[in-house]
């Protein structure tokens, strides 16, 4: 057991620093910052966090995530008391530049994972001890801090019971329960009783301590080592703003920064603050995960005309091109016969992990694998990632490499009904900056555009359809991330029509019937809505006298607005079909006639515009 | 205790119901409806359930939410077993225009709510249950079928913490317990312990039962009246498909209509069915809610240039309007010191419920109060409204009268960073089919625009800002959704700047610095962004050579987005300042600045053009 009077030596430094960065700034959260910074500095400097500091990336070191963001001052102030960040920097936390943001961001090369969205940490956490145990198969630990107010999150219930349904005895959390919230108490006060009852029923070994006390902590990290087949819950008694006096303990002074004077009076208190001092991180072991080695994909050999569902195609491409991206994990939300996610774990059990129909965990989850260099696909019914929309946002601002897939896009789904309906996933996908939208109308675009998202690094959206749709092309049709096919095409096209997904085979259909009257339109199959190709574009913009989009998909956000976005400079006629009424229950071409989505309904637009 | 025979012969008779009716369908989730069918029976027609068929919105009827909505072929049998929905309408479930949808929709008159995304049922049920107690003071009792694959969901977890808080004794979960999801076994199949354990440990009253023995079903629904001070979840051991020896407990039967030949076998399974019998519901006692009377809401004064925040503004108004709108409740999630929703809880505190942070459930329980009458004014971080797309999209299928305030949107929140900023909330809110969305500049102008939102029937979205801004408008002024206010014109404007909330102050900014210099710009605040004023952008388009949108928004699916789509057959340029780099932490203007959404880039901008 380490000498505990230096660790609260180290401890008083970390308090020391929390405090007078935040004053420096004039906001964030001392407070919340000063009730966890004794179980901080245990872990950290007590012996059983494993880090080499000079290689934040190491496979092998032990993860820390912290769930309650605005706890940054105690983040960065613990990274000071390590030696790894000088006090001239610390002096310039929240401010314009700084790596040292309001909440723990990317930018600062200790954060796994940018946080202050409450109720995301465990799940992130959960990802990467999934990684450790299953995937990289190395025995470095994740620990994740975590507030008591953040506990109301349903998130945490779904981390928790996937968390012990995967056994994850590498997984470590730790509750600072500091009784205040924001405005006021939480729920439950110090009744910790209630926290390890609920957080025991979902299947945790817990330790209640007192989170001031060294000695607990410490005694309680220990036994956490020794805990199989289950994670470990850490229940730690704190006050906010411990160790000043007049603000422990009190309501209103939540994200509350000392001024200079109640600072002077708080350093005080402090008393000699040794600032010489630094802690001692151990090192891990020098364990890497074994090498992958990729292959080159197979080739893909489908029979035109054939009808297959492109989420059909989506199962086959993630087995087909795995060996040739053998950091690539399949995730999905109890679907996978829908989503055909299930031909990929019947190929690979070892790499597909069932998340149950918990959305927000599930991309949690894929945050924490992508940040331990996984490729994750991630599939659920388009509409159901709605659910996990703050997680999606969130993840973005960790620089995640994920790839999306939503099955049952649209009204074409039929008899199901709206509840099932995903009609406002373009637009949720594409607020994301840098994001990368795709819409695959067969199956051979499919299969291709997955293999460019496996490449792609960032969030990739893939966009499939529940119905089989016919294939139009040849299999060694190239296809690529802001590219465009123009599939019908002649020297008199009087409209140019822009589909994706179901919509292009209506317009497929509306060719047909137009060319028997002997007018021609232009067919375009939008593969790529984000990012657009703007060349071919413009080129339909010049070429035609008007531009028709066809979306099986609400109008704000959607393909027509990204369109008009595109071609803002250009003065053509944009004509935006899309999902204007409240969708029913009923035959997929039902559906699109009712909303005026179908090659009737892009027939009569195109009578009307001539 | 009611004669169990009769009720063995409706619960056969609607097993029936839910068979033949699916396979005339072709699809839909006969097995997930017959075994819950006994507890359904016993719920409706055992004597519990006090329900006038002939008033389904007597506001003492006692109230049934369909969680596990795919069970809506069970749903619809069990009104037809009521004599409530003929043979004939039964035979077109699933059809076009068929009330009787794949998953309820309100467009039956008994569904409560639509369900069909998992997980969401138990909050609703809280909202009616939360009125019964605390708002309506009424007896009636909510009832909430729940699947055991849904338990999977976090929003759960919220419902059942917060229902516990409430002390909600007027609220009945039952959970049926068929160990079979989608695509195999949930997580614990038959270990009703664990779900024991966990519902327990979140404060409620459990009860352990065989769901197919209509005694112990009874008996349970007569012990959960005794229940006091806290919900009640019945936790029924059933099995799928229960009736039908071929599909009872087998995987691969979830969502599978049987075919004509598998509905003979199963029919002769049943044996004599009496389709002549029908059952009896009780009849609620003749209660209503007191009387609220209206009274005109107060006249506002603010001194106009003085600084005062939206937010602030927001958290006025609804004190000030309440006694005009007496159905008014308002919600928070753990927020109200930000949003200012503290205002109203401290002059009203018995129409506010603290939600803490949990959003999903904060919004299904909204939807829960809004389907009995009331006009739930519901707010936290704009941000944070991300964390419940998926309610807030169903709510839109339920008809849903809410109003959403968010606060802190954009970069202008400052410090906190990009984890607390607010930039998809536009997008978000506008794909909901005829939602409203506001954006004041001003504390006179959210006022306005509050009580605006009161009056509207339907789901409405303000944006709300975090600082101070300064008051432009008089107190008179007045404000309508699908209006625009010029606030600086002349006869020479080159050309016409649309900001809103924080961006307008930014285009004023803009305009007093290129006055000086002898350029004039149009000025408009877009403060209803949807609706746009089309009459006014299109007077604005053929006034001015160019237009420039700013919004403190990304660029997909926000403010340029929606002015290019109203202006789509106009030909003058539009050009789009929005947020298009990972915003950081700093101060409001340097943010502003950083993103070219500030006065220096307005102007930079307008210069450009000219």
């Amino acid at each position: 057991m380490p000498n505990t009077e230096r660790l609260e030596k180290i401890a008083k430094l970390i308090r020391y620093f929390s405090l007078i960065s935040t004053t420096e700034a004039g906001s964030g959260h001392p407070t919340s910052s000063l009730s966890a910074a004794d179980l901080m500095a245990g872990l950290l400097f007590g012996g059983f966090f494993r880090y080499d500091a000079k290689q934040p990336n190491h496979p092998n070191n032990d993860r820390l995530i912290f769930s309650k963001g605005h706890a940054s001052p105690l983040f960065y102030a613990m990274w000071a008391a390590a030696g790894e960040v000088t006090e001239e920097e610390l002096m310039t936390l929240r401010k314009f530049g700084s790596r040292l943001e309001g909440h723990p961001t990317t930018a600062f090369r200790f954060t796994e994972a940018s946080t202050g969205s409450l109720g995301q940490g465990l799940s992130i956490g959960l990802g990467m001890a999934l990684n450790a145990k299953y995937v990289d198969k190395l025995p470095y630990r994740t620990y994740v801090l975590l507030g008591d107010s953040e506990m109301a999150e349903g998130s945490q219930y779904e981390a928790l019971q996937i968390a012990s349904f995967y056994e994850l005895d590498n997984l470590v959390g730790i509750m600072d329960v500091n009784r205040l919230g924001q405005r006021g108490e939480t729920m439950y006060g110090y009744n910790l009783a209630v926290y390890e009852k609920r957080v025991s029923s979902f299947g945790w070994e817990t330790l209640l301590i007192d989170g001031h006390s060294l000695p607990e902590i410490l005694t309680a990290y220990e036994k956490a080592l020794t805990i199989r087949n289950k994670p470990v819950m850490i229940i730690a008694k704190t006050i906010k703003g411990k160790g000043v006096s007049f603000i422990e303990d009190k309501n209103g002074w939540h994200g509350k920064a000392l001024n200079k004077e109640e600072l002077a009076r708080a350093l005080k208190e402090l008393d000699t603050v040794d600032t010489a001092i630094r802690g001692e991180i151990s090192k891990p072991d020098e364990l890497r995960p074994a090498e992958k080695v990729s292959q080159k994909a197979a080739q893909i050999s489908y029979e035109k005309d054939k009808s297959v569902a492109t989420r059909h195609a989506y199962g086959n491409a993630l087995v087909r091109i795995f060996p040739q991206f053998p950091e690539m994990v399949v995730l999905d939300g109890e679907v996978s016969n829908s989503t055909f996610a299930e031909i990929f774990k019947k190929a690979y059990p070892e790499r597909f992990f069932e998340m149950y129909i918990a959305e927000q965990n599930m991309v949690g989850t894929a945050l924490g694998l992508s940040r331990r260099g996984k490729v994750p696909f991630v599939s659920t019914f388009a509409a159901f990632f709605t659910r996990a929309f703050d997680q999606i946002r969130m993840s973005r601002y960790s620089d995640a490499n994920i790839k999306f897939c939503g099955s049952h896009a649209g009204v074409s789904i039929g008899e199901d009904g709206s509840s099932q309906m995903g009609l406002e996933d373009i637009a949720m996908f594409r607020t994301l900056l840098d994001s990368v939208v795709l819409y695959p109308c067969d199956a051979v675009s499919t299969e291709r555009l997955v293999e460019e998202a496996a490449q792609y690094k960032g969030i990739v959206y893939i966009r499939a359809t529940r119905k089989d749709t016919p294939i139009i092309y040849d299999s060694n049709e190239e296809f690529r991330i802001g590219g465009s096919k123009v599939v019908r095409k002649s020297d008199k096209d009087a409209v140019t029509v822009l589909g994706a997904g179901i919509t292009l085979h209506e317009a497929l259909g509306a060719y047909e019937e137009l060319k028997n009257e002997g007018i021609f339109i232009r067919v375009i199959d939008l593969y790529s809505i984000k990012p657009l190709d703007d060349a071919m574009l413009y080129k339909a913009a010049s070429d035609t006298n008007s531009i028709i989009t066809v979306e099986d998909h609400f109008a704000e956000g959607g393909i027509g607005e990204a369109v008009r976005s595109a071609l803002a400079d250009r003065d053509v006629p944009i004509h935006c079909l899309s999902v204007r009424k409240v969708p029913r229950s009923g035959k997929p071409d039902e559906l699109l006639d009712y909303e005026d989505i179908s090659r009737n309904a892009i027939i009569r637009k195109v009578r009307e515009i001539l």
